[in-house]
């Protein structure tokens, strides 16, 4: 197999800083992702944003294509959603990552959000990696469920070499025998990826673990096992979300929770938490389209 | 999770029969598809193929759209290479199948095959399977790498669920924590999908080993486990193949050797190879366009 | 890791017979080993025994000490388990195998039996290998859960290391990430092991998939395959086994249907089921102590 | 399966404290327990000690028997080792942990040692795990490779139930298909396990990784996920260990740093690193007989 040319540990002496929004990953601060697995209604993303703005989480996550296991469930409210993502957006000054599972969707995802998420069961999709790697948008990228990294490097590998740098791991979570976790977190991921690649990584404890009382722990681990952010699920309601993630769900009085918690871990590893009001809130908000 | 409506075992009495180009799966015959991994070069597609029609396999596969780890890894002739597949099919009187890896690929694939196949990378991507769902062409699914056999069920759903009943799934390996076989090839899938769900089940020994020695016993095994078929992957000169799979694949004569192998045991389980010449080499040539 | 000198296929430019009883692993016949999970009773014994016997398969198996995952599960009769098991030996003249879970149970397990048992949970206790490779007894060493093909050889050299060159492996299925099956039986590790090492291999269908419905199809697929025989788990009443292992057991008219099946397969591969009666039923009946 | 009545967390109202020679695991101490892989000659068991005493870490650990793959690698001193690791632990103050392997060698392992420990492959040996219950010393019990969490708890409840409940769980990494680690070291099971036993849970990052670097990072992790300890592989010439495990294994400066990374995520959670001369070095010095 080809090395990985750009993605690889070779090609930069240290390690890069990928920007999205004014917001840095890879740098000195721990950026944490938080958010509903999908944009359900104009009303639930008025709630979570403003919940996860006054947390101290510096950009949304939510959903608006999502792929389901079966197609008969609910398979996210499409152009309709993003809309909704892009006005909360704007309301609350708070970037937005949304998950694109076709290149046609594409063009308007950039449109209305910061940045592009490749889901773990796209990670092989090369022919959605090209694309993406066409668009010039930051592009977070999570690991298959039993890719392996060096494959993982190579699928950001296929979006860099189609001309797009801005490339984000995501380790959330791989596929073995144990069930009491949906998934098992693989944690050495973030110090291995550090040996294999120069790209940011950050975590996302939720689907990794599949359980709403290990997303906590997990985080502060992934903290001190020296990833550069998180990916958690929010919602205000979890037990009735649309899409049956509430398990794994945080709610918004456990986010506070999990921030003030990350807070000294992450600065026991010489990090900061974005602090909130400088970055993306005070002065030079970023622009968002 | 909401049932599978249509791929599930309880919506037919009984299995399904699949037809592509006048040949049968799922049925008494038992189905051998054999061909390169790539298409490569006409004479490369000419010699393989006149080797397969000899050996009595019924199918040619062969990828023109190839989803490779590495983007710099050679990713298939395309549109030549669809081509050259048209002309050798029409040439041998042989029913093509081969992969898609993108949607807009489909149309062009339909007119030169007769099957397209949504390869193990791409078993969850789900706006491909939409796309091959409202296409109306046979399709040969592979079982993604850690996908569980409910997971492999509900893709196929997808399929169906948009207008395209003609599927038939492939188990090629799992992957574990075993190195000395490229994959875990699930025999036990064979008759655990036949108690989950009424189409058809091919086995690709090729993939599921990874190594050479092991897909004739392999392919032996499939068929006593209750397999409509398998999928091998042979080329004229192994070790010069263009995509580094010659390890796992078979020469000519070695296909030969398989044919005669799988005849006793096919036999043995009350199924038939189908005759040369019958079902698609004799009166009422199958129709391929 | 220093290489297998005796167990590994350098050292024998054939494959090896392992003698147990008169009857022969590893050479032309292909042999059936069935029984219960454990004896339970004399009557249930004898029931199932005579089942086995008229069956045509060659060995019984049964076990008086049981490894459970819970500490407060039936525990198998120990001695009394070893006492009943001799007795009904000789009465239906069938060689017996047993598992040992203790090198102090080695000595009493070789005076009721033919053969003893390793089982997965043991694959990797050295310190049993050792003893029974002290032992001079035929051993049937299953593979670990999750041991690879290479540290099962390695095990069985411990025993061979140790004096005792009869060692007969088996492949009883690995843990992966599928929940349908109770483990993934990895029948490429049948040709493969032919590729590592020169001692005859069986497999476990029962324990290797969970699930009664699959143990027939992938019996015949181990045959298939080319392995040296099978281990099947049988009982007169399954629902009420004292193990609870009864889903993954036949009745005894379902051994009859899985003798009858076996026939051609092991046919179709240049192989021969044991005749009844001549082995080890008719003149010169293995004498078992 | 019936459950795990003494292990289980619904039998304690609050989790465990587990003493070991005036060490107290589960409290609010953080334990570091290091060493080599084996003791080798009494001169490199005294340059470990005096390291691993100098670096604050709390207990020592080297193996006497040593389970290998092969059996022609280096087993372990045995005896000898014991009576070196005894001298050692008088010297330094410092108790000390080794590994049974057989029912017979905890009598005088127990009489060298202040703890046991049972090796993930042993984790199954049940018979091992009842002669520790009926042995009355803390016991260190390691994860199977395969093992899922229940499975761990229900190996302690056999220790349990045969009247030892001085037992500590330790998560070393499970089996799979990711190559660049020697395992995946699942952290998600510290937090898991607080919600399945009231069992104190350290955690192996050197057999967990397989690789020196991913070591630190991986202790950070498991002391923010909850973690009661840490058990890590320390050589002073890794390169040059007898057993070969020299590429997980820190030398005496890398131990210092970690343990002076440990220092503030440990703080940050709310535990302590036992201080030097405190627990185990000053005024009433456990007692290790």
């Amino acid at each position: 197999m080809t090395k990985a040319q750009l993605a690889g540990i070779s090609t930069a002496q240290q390690r890069s800083i990928v920007e999205v929004s004014g917001l840095f990953f890879g740098g000195q601060d721990f950026q944490v992702i938080a958010g509903p697995c999908a944009v359900e209604t104009p009303e639930q993303m008025d709630i979570i944003a403003r919940g996860v703005r006054y947390s101290g989480a510096s950009l949304l996550r939510a959903g608006a294509y999502k792929p389901r296991t079966s197609p008969y469930d609910f398979q996210g409210l499409a152009e309709k959603g993003l809309d909704i993502l892009a006005s909360i957006s704007e309301r609350y000054t708070l970037p937005v990552v949304t998950e694109v599972t076709a290149a046609e969707q594409i063009p308007l995802a950039i449109k209305h959000a910061s940045m592009v998420q490749i889901g773990a069961r796209n990670m092989a999709n090369y022919e959605l990696l090209k694309a993406v790697g066409r668009s010039q948008c930051p592009c977070l990228l999570k690991r298959g469920m039993s890719a392996t990294l060096e494959e993982l490097v190579m699928a950001a590998e296929y979006i860099m070499a189609h001309g797009n740098e801005r490339v984000i791991l995501c380790e959330r979570g791989i596929r073995t025998f144990e069930t009491y976790t949906r998934n098992t977190l693989d944690l050495s991921a973030v110090p291995s990826l550090r040996e294999l690649t120069h790209l940011p990584v950050i975590v996302d404890p939720s689907h990794g673990t599949g359980r709403r009382s290990l997303v906590l722990p997990m985080a502060l681990a992934a903290a001190a096992a020296g990833a550069d952010g998180i990916l958690v699920e929010v919602h205000h309601d979890p037990d009735h979300s649309w899409t049956g993630d509430g398990r794994q769900s945080l709610n918004l009085t456990q986010l506070g929770e999990l921030m003030e918690s990350l807070r000294s871990i992450v600065s026991a590893v010489g990090r900061r938490l974005t602090p909130y009001g400088l970055s993306n809130g005070g002065i030079g908000v970023p622009v968002l389209s």
